[in-house]
């Protein structure tokens, strides 16, 4: 938060975005520590009145993960009524030093647009802004349920609609390697959803989809029967996450 | 809007409430004509400072068709920056008859947290409010497209969501009759999605739900083999409700 940014901002509304990163079959989530407290919240930022809230929502996590063009998916608003009412979030924003009438603006009550996104972890630099002094990824098991404010909340919450976008979307392109075998995508499903699939069910689900190509080619190295690969067929890909996976039925 | 509500109104937040309705195969939307520039829209409404922003959907809900305790489901915040820059909107503002700064207030940038229902279209009494002069049911396919501001979009974006949410959630409880069968609950389906569906692979999907009770009695008086009745087994609808259909993997 800049002092010269104050004057910009759209009072009563804010974004917080939850950012799950995949790597190694290990869900994680991108959090920061704020001053005072110590207390761990998620990327999060004020909206400019002149800027749309899902510009906004990008522009936070530009700033905190140097990702650019994230594909951030909006799913939940957060109003209740009472839900800045806590001393450690009115601390934080006091230790930035900033008098009346910017100091009332920034504690009062604030909806917050709630935005997730799944990236490959590697390619995150986290970094700390004015609020906070430490940001790094937790292990999903792992986050704290004392999250500042409803932040715990908004995290499991963004992981349930994770969950439910593998029913009616595909997932995985920029997650998996461009060649992937069915139990390598079948892994990171299950990573997802934090829990084990039937093998057998969960190919005819995939190859219904109609995303995957097969390649002719087999992963070779392992003890087992070497599996086939698979690519993502781009178009159909696209497809489906435009058309919210209607041909599904 | 009433004057006396003007001090209580939270600036910059509203909401907007998709309506379906259901009755006899026909999928429809509660729509309301504005005076002034007789277009049609949402219902929709302010937040007060000291209400939940899904209090504030209840109460909207409740004065435009007299339901209480609706089951409304949130499904995407719609923020663009210039969402209001519209003459019809201002228009139609204005003819409330608000001074300063009242109304500056009411055209003042507002990110709107968008609402829909599935309702039994005949327990519903359309009540139009202070800005409109008619409240009526609308086919799906008959809305028009040139709805106030970003109604339009807001339409199809919650119809959209009603759509995917077949993918991992039960739908038909107040919907359909206490006793209903396989062909009745498909039609069901096939109306919120707006195309066929095929017979053997439907009925296999709904009965992996788990949600559905077998009563052992036929429907008679048809032209065709009588079919099997069922009915929601409550207790198993609940929990697939509860858990986001986590269970159908």
């Amino acid at each position: 938060m800049n002092p010269q940014d104050l004057p910009r901002i759209l009072p009563h509304v804010s974004v917080d975005c939850v950012i799950f990163g995949f790597h190694e079959n290990q869900l994680k989530v991108l959090l920061l520590r704020w001053k005072v407290s110590q207390r761990w919240s998620l990327p999060g930022g004020r909206v400019f009145r002149d800027e749309d809230v899902d510009a906004a929502a990008q522009r936070v996590l530009r700033e905190r993960t140097g990702l650019h063009e994230l594909f951030l998916q909006q799913f939940h608003t957060f109003g209740s009524a009472k839900r800045l009412d806590h001393p450690d979030f009115k601390k934080g924003i006091e230790q930035l030093g900033f008098a009346s009438p910017a100091l009332e603006l920034l504690v009062d009550r604030t909806v917050s647009v709630g935005y997730y996104a799944l990236v490959e972890y590697s390619q995150v630099q986290p970094m700390a802004d004015a609020l906070t002094e430490e940001c790094r990824w937790w292990d999903i098991e792992a986050v704290p349920a004392d999250l500042l404010l409803d932040h715990f909340e908004i995290v499991q919450l963004a992981l349930q609609h994770l969950r439910r976008q593998l029913h009616y979307q595909p997932v995985g392109l920029n997650l998996l390697p461009e060649y992937f075998t069915m139990p390598e995508l079948q892994r990171l499903y299950e990573t997802v959803l934090g829990q084990k699939l039937d093998r057998a069910n969960f190919q005819k689900r995939m190859l219904a989809q109609d995303v995957l190509l097969r390649t002719g080619e087999r992963r070779m190295g392992g003890a087992h029967k070497a599996p086939f690969l698979y690519k993502f067929d781009l178009e159909k890909y696209r497809e489906a996450l435009a058309n919210g996976g209607n041909a599904a039925w």
